[in-house]
């Protein structure tokens, strides 16, 4: 491509509601434009990196079998009503009525229009297992959209959903997608995690998340660094700790504490390691509980996982955290005095906390703590579960090294549906009995817009974007230097120009008149994230040397032109 | 791809609700399926065809240097608004209300949005010509969607724009984009024409529709037998006849005629030629025409051609026949006993009646009509003018032999717009004198899905669908006969499927066992439209042979094995 030619629609200054580092630079380097909140039209620089990543999305789930569908944007009232989420899914669906009053929704995702193909489609288990997917604009309407494409409005996913009905089948298939997910992000370049997530209120049987790492991500994720353990913060387990209970040194005491309600306050005041100290938190029980509610309890400096908490059979779903009225009728003291000793409701006790030894606690009595608390002399052991979240250091739970705390971006996430939409629909398929059976499903996203700001989000600087190589709007770009002033140097760049194209490669040469000053085409290249620069110089050209530059390296490197294209060929990394 | 893991989802009987051919065979082949009026998905072997059709029309636009970009589907009211069309589209377009009760449209079509675009970044004549298209989603919501992806009210398009401040540079990128729609649909092997249309109500200054043509094709398309000179019906001009007027050989008689009000009449009853006939059709003129009306003569034989009649200057548009009621006022006869003699408002002939001698037309009295009628001795000729459509034998208007007429289905039109939507949008770049300047554009669209529909119409006989290569779901199919009871046929058919692959041609194996009996794997083969069919037998294999046929030919013939993939590779015709 000519820049002349090109739509170069980079702007100097950083635009005012762009908070995180993709919008900026994605605004700042003329990918994409906002039509309207959570709207963004792609212009041709970013439209050729999301392309990138169609691409290689597609590819991949060919690869791996999926046949590609293509099901519409607008999808008919019905269908939501009859699996059950018209009503579910809420102000979240953009809705619509035809002409002729009929309700439509711009479809959010797609289970309920597969699942109508499914049951119509697939009659017998001899089909099966079947894998569809498409690659399709979405909508949802975000109370709050923002950070750009990175949660926009209006959105492209991929999404594939399976057909199965056996366990063992639809977990192959899970499997099969989780190295395709593989696959895809290691040949996007990036640096990424799967990761263990949470089934949630779907309530499937497995669930990954695909993670980029990065710094502004806002999902937790916990990593050994010595195995491929990797989970969202929410479902790592905090293993029992190796190390035994400290026997009793210390006699229970019940002491005045007035102004002590928080952790700090006891290690502050009162001098005691925040290590031996407790955080007792309330929820709402299940209704087997007869108290009605129930007491948590995890050491002063862990942090209670709700997500953890929630799935205790004994506590309510969702977590509700009781209020000071519901705490005082039921304990008799408030929030900041609780503690296990005479406490009248049922507990349960972290890990980490089944081991402590001489803590402090609450007296469950206001302004009153225990110092010097040890489980079974001065009260039974409860229950003891794994209620919180892990923290970096900590070992990994497959007992391979330590784990490591990261920021991510989710840009996949493969599921385990069950039977859920299969069932509302009755998507049946006759067994090798002949009998009727309801399938089960598996579903498999990719944020295919997300992972462009992703991308950004893991691989910038100050000066710009640093793409990787696969997804790159273009993979080198030739800067003649002051061409009009030296014949020489504009045709070797236009041969330059020709050849890498005849290798096979995407090139930009800014050809744009002397107007454009070198300094403008050097720091276009940076903000585009061009990641192999070449320059020719008249300079250079007396020793027939081209000066080669690497978006993300520090130093500029002499390249002999007779050498230039076998460089640079060898250098693109592209699977 | 294997029959076995790919969803063959082809049906027997012919869809109720099913008029057209192509409507028909894409859902018996399993191309589609609605969802909804006017909605479709998109099953497997449906969308392998749209995807290749996208392809050539991306690769055609890349290469006539049209930058791609991608728009939103959901547009704001507010850029309606401002172009003026908010209202005038009514309920074509799908309305919505975001959970702001802000006002949304499923865009129908993208000028306002690329135009809002071009306002921001073209700023410099230097930045043009540009031209930008994109391969999005639209939504139209017809009153009655009929014919499936014909005219689905959602479906694909590739809408392209092009921005210029000079004439001649429009009409430049008019001829590049001209030329970049033969080559897609030459590429995409349809017979097809470009044809000269109607610029309408948007008063652009030219326009052309391509036309595949097709029996069940809407539009009537004239074009030469001898030259490239193609256009709509509405557009054909009807050339000036090469005859000269007749002399008067009859004399003027005035004739009761109490039951002749038409053509028919005058021809049966008192034993006109009906060359000899005329017919005279009153419609509202401008207002500049004092009586208000004007009356459009043509002969008998012929039909007005309403979209010239609207063009001419007197005639008010949209085109509005006279009432009875209006012609009495302003004739004193009613609309069957009209005609040039003694007419009393402003009449415009057909070149065609231009020409005529001793013929018969109403008298403007009730009941009665001149017979004998002669221009200039009994009455004035008008004015003159091409009113009519053309006829299948007349010259070519370029002189280069006789006119042809056929069907045709609109797959594409391209249109120099003007300045309608930069004007509206105040869109504006500065001159080389650093004056701002309002753009001029041009539009180009394609029916992208709608090409795959047509493509059918155009190519298909009793058993289905014949595909052109190009587009074709599947290149090749393989159909091994009784391949349980002969491992060597399922042996060769394997080998064959794994080297045509690695000669890069696609290619469907027919894997399903037995229960799917040999004439059901030929009825499915044919009704897909695979362009090269394989048979590999136990009775051909003892000879060395294969047997080969191409869909739309009558015979198959003899393929040694030896030679099959060369063969093949030679047939199959992919550009």
């Amino acid at each position: 491509m000519r820049a002349s030619k090109y739509l170069i629609a980079t702007v100097k200054e950083t635009p005012a509601d762009a908070v995180v580092v993709s919008h900026k630079l994605m605004l700042r380097a003329g990918m994409i434009r906002k039509l309207a909140s959570g709207l963004y039209s792609w212009l041709p620089t970013g439209l050729k990196v999301l392309r990138k990543v169609e691409r290689i999305v597609r590819e991949e789930m060919d690869r791996a079998g999926a046949q590609e569908v293509l099901m519409p944007c607008v999808q008919p009232a019905e269908l939501w009503q009859e699996s059950g989420r018209w009503d579910e899914m809420g102000a979240l669906m953009m809705h619509m009525k035809d002409r002729h009053e009929r309700d439509f929704v711009f479809g959010p995702t797609h289970e309920e229009v597969i699942t109508d193909i499914a049951r119509n489609e697939l009659t017998s288990y001899k089909q099966l297992p079947a894998t569809f997917y498409q690659i399709q604009t979405k909508f949802r309407d975000e109370f709050r959209p923002r950070f750009g494409v990175m949660r926009a409005r209006e959105f492209t996913m991929k999404d594939a959903y399976s057909f199965h009905i056996t366990q063992d089948s639809l977990q192959g298939e899970y499997e099969n997608m989780y190295q395709a997910y593989c696959r895809i992000f290691d040949r996007l370049g990036l640096d990424y995690r799967p990761v263990l997530a949470d089934t949630g209120a779907m309530g499937g049987k497995a669930s990954h998340e695909f993670q980029v790492l990065a710094e502004s991500g806002e999902d937790y994720i916990a990593f050994s660094d010595s195995s491929d353990y990797a989970a969202n913060i929410e479902m790592a387990e905090a293993v029992m700790p190796a190390t035994q209970r400290g026997e009793p040194t210390e006699a229970l005491r019940l002491v005045d504490t007035p102004n002590a309600r928080t952790i700090a306050d006891l290690v502050n005041d009162y001098d005691l390691p925040i290590e031996k100290t407790i955080k007792t938190l309330v929820v709402e029980a299940e209704e087997d509980v007869e108290a009605g509610l129930i007491a948590l309890i995890v050491r002063g400096d862990h942090e209670l996982n709700e997500v953890k908490a929630e799935k205790l059979p004994q506590v309510k779903a969702p977590l509700t955290m009781a209020t000071e009225e519901q705490i005082r009728a039921a304990i008799g003291a408030g929030p900041g005095s609780l503690g296990p000793v005479k406490m009248p409701i049922p507990m349960i006790v972290d890990r980490a906390v089944s081991v402590m030894s001489d803590f402090g606690g609450g007296a469950n009595v206001d302004d009153k703590h225990y110092f010097g608390i040890n489980w079974e002399r001065d009260v039974a052991l409860p229950e003891v579960a794994d209620l919180r979240s892990v923290q970096a250091g900590e070992p990994s739970p497959d007992g391979q090294g330590t784990l490591q705390i990261k920021k991510g971006i989710e840009v996949g996430h493969i599921f385990q549906l069950g039977n859920k939409y299969a069932k509302a629909l009755n998507a049946t398929v006759l067994d090798e009995n002949g009998k009727g059976q309801t399938m089960i499903m598996g579903c498999y996203g990719i944020g295919v817009s997300r992972i462009v700001a992703a991308a950004i989000e893991q691989n910038h600087d100050d000066n710009g974007i640093i793409w990787p190589d696969a997804i790159a709007p273009f993979h080198v770009g030739i800067v003649p230097l002051n061409a009009h002033k030296s014949p020489e140097v504009m045709e070797v760049a236009e041969k330059l120009y020709a050849d890498l194209q005849a290798a096979g490669l995407e090139v930009l040469l800014d050809d744009r008149d002397k107007k454009t000053s070198p300094g403008v085409k050097f720091a276009d290249m940076e903000l585009l994230g061009i990641p192999h620069r070449i320059v020719v110089s008249d300079r250079g050209l007396a020793d027939g040397q081209l000066e080669y530059k690497a978006r993300g390296a520090e130093d500029k490197e002499p390249l002999p032109l007779a050498e230039a294209v076998d460089f640079i060929r060898n250098r693109v990394k592209v699977q």
